[in-house]
């Protein structure tokens, strides 16, 4: 059975693939797991019904995950439109943003109030949620204690990264202020906190070296062919997609 | 119609995605760039009839996308090698051949005779050809000078990356000592030297913004869905791959 990572073992997997040991930069897993975000949300909200994406971004890398997304979503002919209230300090996210400006995809203004969220919600079809990842901790900060509730009541279709903004990573929505997502995309492996998630799942991050999976002991599913992403069944049997 | 590159603007294009404008990092660009390559390589030669992939890689950055390419295809399921009689130089083309050593990817042992190489042809059902990229220019050097001919006569299908190796990249196979690949894969957009090439023609480096491509008049074909390669008419009708 597919193993689902605490929030400690995920770290740990993370250190590992970009220890000296496992050779990889941030810029490489951040730009095939970007990438499968964006497919995901391709492989279900068609551009023709669904093209205006709201990308919500969280200060850190899964934020940079979404800016990832955004370009490629936009190589894809989708309308994306950036949210990311407290940008990354990283220079890698300064640049994955200068990326997706060069691609003409709009930024909206950082603000405290949220007026531009809810006039953008307004004028999207579907939400990629790349607020948290997997080192979230409670309690939620502003303005995502008043953000994560209006994407819930927008009542568009979510697709979350990774781990559902707001949720534990192990013990999921327990608290209940978290996202609904639609759609969730885990990323290597998924965490512990989604084990018992019902709507469509996907994994991306086909990156996971044989050795590493088995000292692990993930048992990752068979992806198809040389796709990026696998659709999970909810009765563990795999969909190809 | 769709513009094939001089030598000259190839660089200028490569140049300004990495410059502080494009802000991309080559780790990102060749993460991409070899990504297309094993999906060329897997949209033809199918892993059960075609397992076992001969990825020969010279010492600059084609050689780099053919080590990205190398770990997809170990990825997807396939047996790739490495031929590598000049390995590059840059900290970046040790970690890709670090993460190809974590997967367990053989490479042949650098030697000055092609023996090694003779034996690894023997064994292999498809070639990936990532030696020489588009600031190649003659004279082939040693030890390419023998490998060249040795690759020809095998006789295996050849996938080359960008420009098939040998070829000048303005003016093709003019001088007859270049490789005769069965599968091109050109990145970002095709060069002047395989404008004439009429086998299988594939298009990946899915990351040109439109403000460049509109620049410099490249006019790309439109990829299809969310996919990382398109496949080129021989008539200038795409395919959809």
């Amino acid at each position: 059975m597919m193993r689902y990572l605490s929030a400690r073992l995920a770290q740990q997997i993370d250190e590992e693939l970009m220890s000296s040991a496992g050779a990889f930069s941030l810029d490489q897993l951040m730009e095939l797991a970007g990438l499968a975000c964006a497919q995901a949300v391709a492989a279900v909200y068609r551009k023709d019904v669904y093209p205006r994406v709201l990308i919500c971004c969280g200060p850190g890398n899964q934020g940079g995950d979404g800016l990832v997304a955004a370009r490629h979503l936009g190589m894809f002919g989708y309308q994306p439109t950036i949210y990311m209230p407290k940008p990354g300090s990283k220079v890698i996210y300064q640049r994955l943003q200068k990326q997706c400006e060069n691609m003409k995809i709009p930024v909206l203004p950082p603000s405290n109030d949220v007026d531009d969220l809810r006039k953008a919600l307004h004028d999207s079809d579907v939400i990629l949620d790349a607020i948290f990842g997997f080192s979230f901790k409670p309690p939620i900060r502003f303005p995502f204690d008043t953000v994560l509730p209006l994407l819930n009541q927008s009542r568009l279709p979510i697709v979350s990264v990774d781990i559902p903004s707001g949720w534990d990573v192990e013990k999921g929505n327990d608290l209940g202020v978290g996202l609904q997502p639609n759609v969730l995309i885990s990323l290597t492996a998924p965490k512990q906190g989604v084990k018992d998630y019902t709507g469509r799942h996907f994994l991306g991050g086909r990156f996971v070296p044989k050795s590493l999976e088995e000292r692990f002991e993930l048992h990752l599913p068979h992806y198809p062919d040389s796709a990026q992403i696998v659709e999970l069944d909810s009765e563990s049997s795999m969909h190809k997609y």
